[in-house]
């Protein structure tokens, strides 16, 4: 076996071609949470196979599921007392609406500078599809990879990761791994190297609230049945009390206060609201009070209504009374609150305000996670310390994180296994958002850290 | 001058051709508050002025305005002697949405059993084009008209007839009248006949709230800045208290309690709840405590929300925190409430009541109306309810009516006119609604009605 520095210069020399395969990659939409993409997720899922056989490996498989697909890739040459990883990743992405607040088209990926454009660069196609480049780059230039590899890259991350636990139940056994190496997850900023130790839980339902059985005038009934909307605001806004509190009775049952020690931890870190709000571009700073901004976002839960809306939402005026409200709530959450818990608690509480003369629905939701630690001392994070203080010249910052990967807990429960993040996508590449965005030289650096990181951990083997 | 027979025989030999050409005219996509439906607009204003031409009037004039043209047609061959009535109506129809809901497709006029379903049937083709069918029977028939008539025909109805008011105080002299005479209003009942004698009045406003300069990831930004729509359900909440007033000081300055004559009048109508949440479907009444339904929709002021929107609302799910929330607000007014007044109180209420790290931006309304009362004694009044008792064989009913007609507010200040309402739509017939329909014997009805109405006022002059 030569050395890492031939993987290094192979990737140098293909620098091109990577960016080109992620703009392929990227232009097809995968939109997993909507049905007319079903094609598209099965044209995302035999591109991603294509590439991983042409990386040179030989087990390359589509895992089907009651939803979509998986794509599972395994390199097991290394032998039995090398390390093995499970990388995870996942080629589904957002759906790109409003469409018409992206300055390019969203399946179009744009290079402007050393950003590029387009849904699902940076969440998740750009950080998934570098590590396939690394696995190239040592199979072309050394034959051979330092440690066993198993690759489950997954097409329902974006919709709740509903299948992926049986699927994972499933395959247990050919899943086995040291630990889960995360390509998903997302660098806290770009100035500083970061790893991230948590990352928050979800529950989730949606809810309709009926009055009149079709839309009324609203000159002629206006004041004499109830309006669906009034009543869905009035439930909604009851949701949280003045001190940006959630009200509903057992939510924050089970949840720790921060400890003295996090909450030193966070103020040393070099964050600042005036740069947030200049980052986002909110007028103010608002939530739970008594607890700072990285507080809220790392450790206490939240429940935020993603959508609203019933009625005449065109242009002009349409003087309707509508027969029905929608609205659709996540809950994020932290250590201790169990996700099916806590959407029970916020079903029973919605029932318990309903406002009267209308009726309330509610749509369950099998998007459902818990929220995620990793140990202090883990192996995995110690190697990816090394390899990000190397990279950047400084020693990477512990974070949070107040997204949630539900399949954090999938490898946690069904297989046992930690996960260390190891993305190289930035958290403010407005991911979920239009205009997203993925940072050009982290194509590279995630590619360079990718494979010391490999190197190493086979070298602690050996 | 032959007899009213004669005329009536016609209307009788037209029957198939009078319902032909309504599906013709409702046909026209004629939806004012759409700028693409600008040319359809167009479309139906010249198909009216057409269709009032071969009636036989000569003097037919489309009319611009700074929005939608008026169309505007006389017949003063009855000398100064004879009463002159000022008819109206619009041939503007509001916006189909949901399109979903429709059972045949909104501009293509299906004819089921008795009744014809599309987008203005009701509100207000079928009731407009009857008159003009009445005018060409008289002069086929008879060879002229036993008054004096003037049209307007206004395209700017259904978005708050903005222009109007300058289009009638422009064209005051030409259109001097005895009264108005509208075919726009609708009948209270389909079993009995009604005269409406009040109309509610309108003020309307559209707000934004804003908080991040664009949509977040609620995972990662959840719980650290205020999300829009929480914000936009608190605002919206705050507008009633609990027992359904509105909230907004001032609201109810200058509204007068119902007399007991008032409260008799209407406790005397065949009026019940439940056969009214038969017709609507809603699960209850509500609305201000302290008034029945019929006292809550003629004699109180109300505040609807007729659109509330924002986040993501397509099918599944998007994690979003989002950039800004939507809604479209009318109240409808009584007697005593002045519309500009009304939307000031609203705006002010508004900004103070504005929840911290969001912004509001409010979108005033051109669209707005007084209230209208018809004098108890007046003598067009007298004539159409003996038109309509001698018609239907029973003695019409006075009633409210919860809409708003902004044009009566105009004939009344401009013109000094007041406005009986003769229209043959009924209140159930789902007008700013999927499936909107028009009874079809109506039609028909309409025509002996108007035919009559005419015969009986030139009848009195002569």
């Amino acid at each position: 076996m030569s050395g890492l520095a031939d993987v290094l210069a192979r990737l140098d020399e293909r620098a091109e071609d990577s960016l080109s395969e992620l703009i392929e990659f990227a232009s097809i939409p995968s939109v997993s949470a909507q049905p007319a993409h079903k094609p598209d997720m099965e044209r995302a899922a035999g591109w991603l196979s294509d590439r991983l056989k042409r990386a040179g490996l030989t087990t390359v498989e589509l895992w089907p599921t009651a939803g979509h697909v998986a794509v599972y890739a395994e390199y097991l040459d290394s032998g039995e007392n090398a390390p093995t990883l499970l990388v995870y990743g996942h080629y589904d992405v957002q759906p790109p609406d409003p469409l018409e607040k992206w300055h390019t088209p969203p399946f179009t990926p744009t290079v402007n500078g050393e950003r590029i454009y387009g849904r699902g660069v940076s969440d998740d196609k750009g950080p998934l599809l570098l590590t396939v480049q690394v696995v190239d780059a040592y199979l072309s230039a050394l034959g051979q990879l330092p440690l066993n590899l198993k690759f489950l890259f997954e097409g329902e991350e974006e919709v709740g990761s509903a299948h992926l636990n049986e699927l994972v139940a499933q395959n247990a056994q050919r899943l086995k791994a040291d630990f889960v190496l995360s390509a998903d997850g997302g660098m806290w900023s770009a100035e500083t190297p970061s790893l991230t130790v948590s990352a928050r839980g979800l529950a989730a339902l949606e809810l309709t609230v009926r009055g009149p059985a079709k839309d009324l005038h609203s000159g002629r009934h206006g004041g004499s049945v109830h309006n669906p909307l009034h009543a869905l605001a009035s439930l909604i806004a009851g949701l949280h009390d003045e001190a940006g509190r959630v009200t509903v009775p057992g939510f924050y049952d089970g949840v720790s206060e921060l400890t003295s020690q996090q909450r030193g931890d966070i103020a040393s870190l070099p964050f600042n609201d005036d740069a947030y709000l200049t980052q986002t571009g909110a007028p103010a700073v608002y939530g739970e009070a008594g607890y700072s901004t990285l507080e809220r976002q790392w450790h206490r839960p939240t429940l935020e209504v993603n959508g609203l809306w019933g009625g005449y939402t065109g242009e002009g005026s349409k003087t309707v009374l509508p027969g029905e409200a929608h609205a659709k709530i996540t809950c994020r959450l932290v250590p201790g609150q169990e996700p099916e818990r806590i959407a029970e608690l916020l079903r029973g509480h919605l029932e318990d305000k309903l406002p009267p003369g209308v009726t309330l629905e509610i749509h369950p939701s099998d998007h459902g996670a818990r929220a995620y630690r990793l140990p202090a001392d883990h192996p995995g994070a110690a190697v990816a310390r090394e390899v990000l203080a190397e990279l950047y010249g400084v020693a990477p910052l512990d974070v949070g994180m107040g997204g949630s990967i539900p399949v954090l807990e999938t490898f946690q429960s069904v297989l046992g296994l930690d996960t260390v993040f190891f993305s190289f996508a930035v958290g403010d590449e407005d991911i979920h958002a239009p205009n997203e965005f993925f940072r050009i030289p982290r194509l590279y650096e995630g590619q360079r850290a990718w494979a010391q990181f490999w190197w190493r951990l086979g070298e602690k083997h050996t």
